[in-house]
């Protein structure tokens, strides 16, 4: 099978930008725009984002990635005795080459359940630092990081939020969300988690680009203005800032005008949705109920090599030593025609 | 005068990116491609960049911004003993934010001249260190950084190089160049040091995307292979890799395809002569003597506050109470009728 | 009970020095010596350790403390990239308040089993590591962390240490053993790793000065002449220079004299075997099968509060509501009569 | 000349501790105490230290030495985006192997006279860091570091002092001092700044040990409790707090006991005033107007050879081909005889 006829299913940042930000980065590409992100289009971008978060003091920051975003994040949020809670399959446990120890601060993990963690085990870790006589000489909790939807694709109910982000007020700890795949969140049926919710419950999440429609860039929401004073210089500091920071307003601009970020969402919920009616159908094992964008599934390596000969998907991790578990993701850039050819050769 | 008349020279980094740049993001949008640089695009850019500096063996890697790329490259390159060796001018010593003492090592500036270093004053520091008695309870410098052009536009010529080079390489440490403007540098008809010259006396450099074309981007070489092991996951530690590498790997292939790069820089420094020229006869005094696409004129406030109604510059530095530096940028960007327009007005 | 006549077993870095040692300060007291170390007495201290080695090549340097030996030593044998492999009960894990995240490494934690790893953990780690497609997005283990005895006051037997050193050996990965009470080991009749053991197999190992009846102070011996370059001023960067290293060197040069080291660590022995034959005579139940100093046994919360009234022990942790772990420790200056005393009550 | 016969006036650190705290260690020697200065030696320093301050609200912490209590404390003191203004000539700028940097902050340089800063130097550092437009993305003053004594002998007086705070305070910044030779301060006729002066007018100062009479150890004050909140926990991350803190607790309740830090003081004074005065009247040159234990002479180098064959001084520096600059330090081990010795040769 040649590349042409080759179908792409093994991830979300597999290709550019969302035609509608090409074009807008072309018009206004000779514009002379102000340096690090004090242009008039992320000026324009910021404010359209604190209307979609109804966090109209909210500080909004565009980064580049996701990695970045959390280390820049975790890094300015906790103080230099503290740690950050995650979920042992949380990309900052597992998957940032270490960038939150890097910036001084140890991950503790909790144990995960569909990649989530609950308020319990959010808790029972905070109970049991200061319960203990010997804390002193131990890590302080500082903030919780969550993801939404989460790294097995699987999300938060508005409900668990609530408890979780109780757990934090009430133990005195910053709540913070990765969204590098907010999009596909908040475009899914089974998600009662908005915008605003997110803005009202977090101290800070981002809203991911770089996996929903954009070349690249996160914008981060800190609902409560200065919440992190001097982070602007903190970002710097961090190499993170963008000289061209227009090339983020413009994009997070086109993101949040017409809906555009709910249409990317939408495209790629109802082509997992259709993926994983079949794959249902056709009595393939799903290895986390995920509704969002990324799908699982467990299947022998025979069949995984056989389906992988026509269907480019990620390998996510060995079962055993005769099956593994393969993801299947969409994006804003799956096209209908390969989601019907894709069903056809499960 | 109403923001559509106004003319901007203040930098190089206000506009967006090269059309020839934009139209092959957009030509190349949907095409699927692997992350974090791995992409085929990335590899044809490795391969030009290998080429135009005659170093078939070096190690490529594309970052994306200035800072990110100094800190990146001096934490990597230096051992925690180690400082860094720069001009008190040098962006790593004033306008980083303190990235390099954020990443733990201290920056050991040294008196500028036209913001160049001396290869006397880097030897002097070298021997002053070893022969303190104290030396190891002092950082011991383990690299120097240069920039090319300076931050003051100004060149270092090549046998100024070699000669740094060889302190370099008798006192055991290494050359890393900042060529965040290397186009301008490459293209002025006062310089005499090319890409392959730097391949053969850096250690690492890194050719500027940024300010010369691109919507963001900087091209670290390392002509040596394996000269920085695991620098991918340090890459990534730093919050630095980009998830679509391929959107750097594009730019900078289309950079070093035709000569772009090139004509980048021509463009800016054709430019920048005519208005050095009109400057000149009709008496301005510079403030530093560069030959390349920023030029420094010393200005009374008056004469400046009159000139920024018409022509946005960038402000340098207050010189006396009477008198201020500002710069006039040109770059890939620049018109020939605002060059025309702006002379008028000088 | 009055202080005078209360028994106090709760650890073994409750009283000053041995005897020995202060009166060796005493007596050398007024004499004139170099500073950091470069001193007579921790020549010799250094030249009687190379011996009780049989490592005439090695380093050696005298550090304060446990957690600050432990930062050092990890963050000098660590390249940027890399993490430690540790004991979830680790000290390192555990007790450092994030010592070596701060220093900007990860400890990677394995499960443990009486406090100790074993080789195949280790290696099954490695493994992992290199089978995932994805490691180079993940901490590269770079060495092995060891405690010798364990936190549990178990021990490494030399056939286990030279399993878990092949393990490195192959992995290419660096093995470092704190031996915070190393006395406490060597001096256990059920111990078969000797110092020249340690120093075979090791390429780091520290032995315990604080707790092992200095008034402070580690020794760190790396078998390998300059293992780690420079590594006197990387102390000194740590804040972990003495100005007056002679005082570490005048300890450790009485406690390597006259075998004053081996004494302490049988008196220590000596007592806890008695304590711990008392309590299996009397049915007490212990939580680990500890054969050194420290001894741990699990109470009901009533018997624990009895016998607290008359003897500080420490307490370790909780089982479920009914139940918890109290530690006995001896040391070197543990009394015969206080022990028989101790068994009275028990 | 034979090592008995030798004259020691290098350093103030060269001798083991003043015999009335060695006295009083082993007279305590065998007392069970609480680790980790929770003990009762340390709460009665604490408790004289404040009393001596005049501070009853103060935090008082032991550390170990002077490049560990600066990084601890300059490190807790500053957010991540702040720097230190220092001397250029101060230890944390020179003689730390880059502790600070190594702690992820820039050291603010200013320029020096007899080793001190101006309250004019500051209040114009502080100036243009915020008068310039580029501020943001520079490094932000946070604090003043000071040495009382200076590392070159001289005082600031009670005017200097209250000028500098005043900077401080309209700039809200803070203030710290670095008293690693206090004593030799506070017992010097020239000098008019007291503890409670200086706990009036710093955030945190550190009351010498190691160079004024103890085995080790400096006493952080901080006049206000909770200035630095968690700061145990952070001494331990530092690797900086001490197992056995009973062993400094012990120290400095001992100097603060019957005036021995006083008394400290002036055996050093009077001593170094004798030398003074028999220079003066030989005609010596002084390099530093030093009123303190520590004297600067300018010597030929032939007369500093020949001088050193009797009698062991520091090196400085070399000024010239032909001339260096020798330091002579007194201490609480200064013997007058030794003085009547030196004195002859002179």
């Amino acid at each position: 099978m040649n590349r042409k006829n080759r179908l792409y299913f093994s991830s979300d940042y597999m290709a550019g930008a969302h035609p509608a930000i090409l074009a807008r980065l072309t018009e206004m590409n000779m514009v002379h725009s102000a340096g690090y992100g004090t242009d008039t289009f992320s000026e324009a971008a910021r404010a359209k984002i604190r209307a979609a978060c109804n966090a109209p003091e909210a500080d909004v920051y565009f980064l580049v990635g996701g990695t970045q975003t959390n280390a820049v994040m975790i890094g300015t949020m906790l103080r230099p005795y503290q740690g950050v809670i995650a979920a042992e399959s949380g990309h900052v446990s597992v998957h940032e080459a270490g960038a939150i120890e890097f910036g001084g601060h140890k991950v503790l993990t909790l144990p995960q359940k569909d990649g989530k963690l609950t308020a319990a085990a959010i808790r029972s870790c905070l109970d049991s630092y200061w319960a203990d006589a010997n804390h002193e000489h131990m890590v302080m909790p500082g903030m919780v990081y969550l993801s939404q939807p989460t790294e097995f694709g699987t999300l938060y109910s508005l409900a668990e939020l609530r408890e979780i982000r109780e757990v934090c007020r009430t133990g005195g700890i910053s709540l913070y969300v990765d969204g590098a795949r907010l999009a596909y969140a908040l475009a899914c049926p089974e998600n009662d988690v908005t915008l605003p919710d997110l803005a009202a419950l977090c101290d800070a999440f981002y809203i991911g680009g770089t996996k929903c429609g954009a070349l690249f860039g996160e914008a981060v929401v800190i609902p409560k203005h200065d919440f992190i004073p001097h982070l602007f210089t903190m970002i710097k500091q961090n190499g993170a800032l963008l000289a061209k920071g227009f090339v983020a307003g413009i994009q997070f601009e086109t993101l949040f005008t017409d809906d555009l970020y709910g249409k990317i969402g939408r495209n790629a919920i109802d082509a997992a949705d259709r993926i994983r009616r079949a794959l249902a159908e056709k009595g393939y094992s799903f290895a986390f109920p995920s509704p969002t964008n990324q799908i699982f599934i467990t299947l022998t390596k025979e069949r995984a090599a056989a389906l992988s000969e026509a269907v480019e998907m990620g390998f996510w991790e060995n079962v055993g030593d005769s099956h593994v578990i393969m993801r299947i993701a969409t994006s804003w850039a799956t096209q209908a025609d390969d989601v019907d050819r894709l069903i056809e050769m499960l």
